[in-house]
C-alpha cells in the first residue's frame, strides 16, 4: 500500500528548519508494512496545497500531510481542506472542551484565537492532540484516506500510533521485508566489487540491495516488496544468512541500530562501564551515547576540556605534554582517556582532541587535523589520526562516528 | 527565480537518513536571491527519477537534483539523466585523473568500479568533486538548468558555492529580504493576537509574517519577495522597528541565529566564561555551544555527571543533598552549578538534572521531571522545573533549548 506524505510549510522550503517529520514519518509506516512513495515539501500557499494534495491524491490511496495547522494567520490547511472536502468549517464541541481543559491544567486562558483551533471541516475526523492544542484531522473519499496533521514534531510524533491504526484497520497490506546490515572498515566502491555477484542473484529474486555510506561506515539494506510474508521471510533469512559470511569482519552489526546502541548492547552484557574526555567533539560522543535510552546503566560521564586549562586542571594532563607536544597530539588524547578512567571509574573511555576549525590556533597543526585515543582499565589503549577538509559541524559529526567505531573495535 | 529540489534516494523514503541535504541547499540558495517552490523526495527509481524531473521542468527554470550517483548498482540518476538530455556515458578524462588522483593521494589502487565514476553524459559539464569521488553534473536546456549533485551531504555542500556561481552567472535574480525575530516568553497564539493588527497591516504592503515555535521559543520571519532591492529593504527596514516596539522584552534575538550564537556574543562581549554541568541533557548543551565557531574563547568545558557517583566525586555534590532530595531536585542542580564554576574556573554555568526517561528511576519522581540551574561566580543562581512529556530525544532538545533560554535572561 503506497503513501505520499506532503510537509507544508516556508520555513522548510527557506532551509531555516530540517523536515525530520519527513523520516519520522516514513520509517514508522515503513516499519507497518506502507510504502512511501513521494514526500513532497511545499509552500503555506492554497493553490500549493491544493495542487500537490491532488495530484498525490491521482497516484496513491494514502496521503499524510503535515503542517499549516497552528493558530496563526499564515497556516491554512484547515481552508484548503474544506475546500476539497466540502464541507465547512464549524467549531467541534468535543475538541473545543479538549483545548479548554489543556489551558485550564496550565493555568492559561482560554482565548479566541486558541478556541479557533476546534473549527474543523464537517467532513472529518478528529484526531485530538494531548500535547498541543491542533487537533489532526481524518478524511475519508472513497477508497482514499487524507490526513492532517500538525507540523510541531512532537505533536505530530503523539498522534502517529493512531494515524497507522486507523490506516491498518481500513488497509490489507503487502509484506515489506527489510534487512539491514552495518559495514565498516571498507569504502564503498571496494564493498560493491566484493558483493557484486550476490548483488545480481539477490536480484533475480526481486530482493534489492542498497548502500547508504554514513561517516566512515557503510549501512545496508535488503528489501523484497510484496509476496506472502512468511515466504518472504525466509528467503530473507535465507540471503541474510549468505550475506553475513561474505561480510565476515566488515560486519559490525544487522538491525537498524546505530554505533551507540551496539557499543551500549556490548558493554551492557558485560557488565562495563564507558566515560569520554572530549575537546573537539565538545560533548557530542556523550550526547550520541546518552540519546540511547538505558545508556545510565554503563556510561557514568565526561569530561569536556574545551581548553588547555581545563585539560590540565580537571583532566591532569600534563603541562609539559601540553608544551612539547601541543594539545592536539597522541601524548595529549593518551593522557585525557587514562585520567578520564581514573576520574570516573570506569572500565573504558575515549578521548578526543583536534581542531575543528575553521580557524587555525595559529600554530602549525593543520586544521581538520584530529587525534583519538581508546583505552581500558588496564591500560591499554589504541590511538587513531586523521585530517578531515570538511565543515565545523561534519568534522565534529566524523570524529564522534570514528571515535565510536573504534571504541567498538578496541572493545570486541 | 523559482527553484526546485529533488532528493532521489531509498534511504530517505524508508525515513533511514534525514534528509539534511534539502534544508541546506535551501537556506544557501534563499540566501542568495532563489525561492525553493517544491521540495520531492523520491525513489532510487527509473521511472521515479524522470517523472520528478520533467514536472518540475514543466514548472520552473532551474532543478537541482541530488543523490543516485555512488559507484553501486542502486545508483542510477546518471542513466535517467542520459536519456532526458541525450548523448551517451562516456568516460571524461579530466574526472577521471582527478578521481585517480584521489585515489592516488589515499594510498588506495583505483578499480573499475572507481572509473565508472568518471563516465558521464556527453551532454554535461562536470563540477568536479574535491572531498569525494562523484563528480556533479549540469545541463543546460534552452533557458534551463538542471544541475545533479551527490547526494552524500559533505559532497554536496562543497559543490554547492559553485552551484550557486553558475546560476548567479544566468539568471537576474528578484529580490527576497527576509528578517527574523527570536521571541520567547510569550505561546504562539498569545503573541499571535498581540501581532494581528501589524500583520494585517504589513500584509497590504505584501510583507508575509511566519510563526515558527522551536521548543520553547517562537521565530517570527518578515518576507519580502519581488520589487526592486532597495526600496524593498528600506520598506521592510521600517517595519521590522515597528515590531521590534511591538515585541518588547519579548524579543531575544534578531538575525537567524540560534540562541547558543547569541549567548556566544554577548559573552565575548562582556569578556566571560561559561560551563555546564550536564546530568540528563548528556553532553548536548555543551555540544550545542561548541557547534559555533569560535566557541573555545569562553567556552571553558563541562563535567557530565551521569550517575551519582560522578556527581559526587567529580562534582562534589553532597552525599546527604543526593539522599534527601533526589539527584533530580533543586539542591542537587544549585550544588552542581556552583561546583562546575568553581572546577572550571568560569563567570558563569548550567547545570541540569531530570529524568528523561522512557522508564522511571525506581523513586516517586516522576518521568519527564527536569530542574535547571544557571548560576554566576558571585554566587547569585536561578532555577526552573518543569515535566515534559514528550519523546526522549525531544526531551533533552528541550531541556537544551530551556536551559541556554534561562541562562541569556541570566545574563541579562
Amino acid at each position: 500500500m503506497q503513501v505520499e506524505i506532503i510537509n507544508i510549510g516556508d520555513e522548510l522550503l527557506i532551509g531555516q528548519v530540517v523536515n525530520t517529520n519527513a523520516s519520522y514519518m516514513a520509517k514508522m509506516l515503513n516499519n507497518n508494512g506502507f510504502e512511501i512513495s513521494k514526500i513532497s515539501t511545499i509552500a503555506d500557499k492554497e493553490k500549493a496545497i491544493e495542487v500537490a494534495l491532488l495530484e498525490a491524491m491521482q497516484r496513491v490511496e494514502i496521503v499524510i500531510l503535515t503542517g499549516g495547522l497552528g493558530p496563526t494567520k499564515d497556516d491554512i490547511t484547515k481552508t484548503c481542506l474544506v475546500k476539497i472536502f466540502e464541507g465547512e468549517l464549524e467549531e467541534n464541541i468535543l475538541v473545543s472542551k479538549h483545548i479548554e481543559n489543556f489551558f485550564a491544567q496550565r493555568g492559561l486562558p482560554f482565548t479566541q484565537t486558541n478556541r479557533s483551533q476546534a473549527y474543523l471541516p464537517t467532513s472529518c475526523e478528529p484526531i485530538f492532540n494531548h500535547v498541543g492544542t491542533a487537533p489532526g484531522m481524518v478524511f475519508h473519499k472513497e477508497k482514499k484516506t487524507i490526513i492532517s496533521l500538525p507540523g510541531v514534531p512532537f505533536e505530530m510524533k503523539e498522534m502517529m500510533p493512531k494515524v497507522v491504526h486507523i490506516l491498518k484497520e481500513k488497509y490489507e497490506l503487502e509484506s515489506i521485508v527489510n534487512k539491514h546490515f552495518i559495514v565498516a572498515g571498507i569504502s564503498e566502491s571496494f564493498l560493491s566489487d566484493m558483493l557484486e555477484e550476490f548483488e545480481q542473484e539477490v536480484g533475480k529474486k526481486n530482493i534489492s540491495l542498497a548502500y547508504l555510506p554514513e561517516g566512515g561506515i557503510v549501512r545496508l539494506r535488503l528489501s523484497l516488496y510484496g509476496g506472502e510474508k512468511k515466504k518472504s521471510e525466509a528467503l530473507m533469512q535465507e540471503e541474510t544468512n549468505r550475506l553475513r559470511k561474505i561480510l565476515g569482519q566488515y560486519c559490525i552489526g544487522e538491525k537498524e541500530e546505530n554505533i551507540a546502541e551496539i557499543i551500549g548492547k556490548k558493554l551492557l552484557e558485560n557488565k562495563q562501564t564507558l566515560s569520554t574526555a572530549e575537546s573537539c567533539t565538545g560533548g557530542n560522543i556523550a550526547h550520541r551515547i546518552t540519546l540511547v535510552s538505558g545508556a545510565s546503566a554503563y556510561f557514568k560521564g565526561s569530561v569536556i576540556a574545551y581548553n588547555n586549562e581545563v585539560k590540565q586542571r580537571v583532566l591532569k594532563v600534563s603541562s609539559d605534554t601540553l608544551e612539547k607536544y601541543h594539545a592536539v597530539s597522541e601524548q595529549t588524547v593518551i593522557e585525557m582517556a587514562k585520567s578520564s578512567i581514573e576520574i570516573m571509574n570506569t572500565d573504558y573511555a575515549i578521548a578526543t582532541s583536534g581542531l575543528a576549525g575553521p580557524n587555525s590556533d595559529g600554530t602549525s597543526v593543520p586544521v581538520g587535523t584530529v587525534w583519538i585515543c581508546v583505552a581500558n582499565k588496564k591500560g591499554e589503549y589504541k590511538t587513531f589520526t586523521t585530517c578531515y577538509h570538511t565543515t565545523r559541524e561534519n568534522f565534529i559529526e566524523r570524529v564522534t562516528n570514528n571515535s565510536l567505531f573504534l571504541l567498538l573495535n578496541f572493545i570486541k
